[in-house]
């Protein structure tokens, strides 16, 4: 069995924005020399997610803005203060959620035609980690 | 290691359906003659879903209807209309998740005595396809 | 390849509760001698979820008060009454998602400073299995 894990730092100035990971998830499994297995890209942080959905700007407009409706990050919640977050900004993390797994085969990460990996942040100005792990034959 | 792959097509003529993979699965789980790992499940299209729940029907309309009022299908998105669906279809996608695992032991798929393995349609017509991928000892 | 698996009952009398599992996953890490690959937990029942965030009684009342609004428990749903639970909880519980994959490296599970796995009862009173699966060299 081979695996191989890359450690990703991201910041970001913007309050919310979507990174395209797809790029350095297909680099790892290239690294890795897997052929058949999966790839695992998980966020080390509660206030990002990790998000598979097609790579289209306009769609990634209308998730920013259901994000906001489904859990305003301004309103009244009780997580604390001294939290980097809000508690809106927390429950879109679980919303959205913090792992996705990819299927690898011939060497190919298996996303359809359309489908890509995003790290979410949603809170940024702080730097961020992410795991991406591949494992397989 | 051991690892198995299947690709599943469907194409559902509903709006939304739910088909019940766990057959497939378990049968995946069997030819891969895995019988301690996991299985992944994946779609390969935003607009399905992946979805674990117990197999019944008036729970499925229940999440038919509850779906569609987390992100109504017909609203006013940003999402271009040469898109295949409408914004709130895949909004609704990325609440489901895309991708499920389940565990293996003993060659039997872990899914407790009334939890399923669902591929979720939420907008038919036209093929979609799925991953099946069975890894373990 | 080295896998370990454990099964965990879990029986609370609140309504909902959440459990930190983190502590098992941890021990089951160390008990697979796996250095370096994946845990996976996973819930067997649909009225509870797997979830990953981080630990702070007031943020874990926020997600209490936003699973009510996202799924009322209590409202009018087409679930048969001989269900377990209300249509709302499964709801809630397909909402948080029943599983997460957790990378372990270097012996060490992966979930940043802050996050840590928990088990989220959605409707107390009855004993509940989930599952932790690790996998890996």
């Amino acid at each position: 069995m081979k695996t191989y894990t890359e450690h990703v730092t991201l910041q970001t100035d913007n309050h919310r924005e979507f990174t395209n990971l797809t790029p350095r998830v297909k680099a790892a499994v290239e690294k890795s020399e897997v052929t058949d297995g999966i790839a695992v890209i998980a966020t080390l942080h509660s206030n990002s997610a990790i998000l598979v959905t097609d790579d289209d700007p306009k769609l990634l407009e209308d998730i920013d803005a259901w994000l906001e409706k489904l859990a305003p990050a301004g309103d009244e919640y009780k997580t604390p203060l001294s939290r980097e977050s809000s508690g809106g900004i927390y429950l879109q993390g679980l919303a959205l959620g913090g792992d996705a797994t990819v299927t690898v085969v011939n060497g190919k990460l298996e996303l359809g035609a359309w489908r890509q990996v995003f790290f979410v942040e949603l809170d940024g100005g702080r730097p961020k980690r992410l795991v991406i792990k591949v494992m397989g034959i």
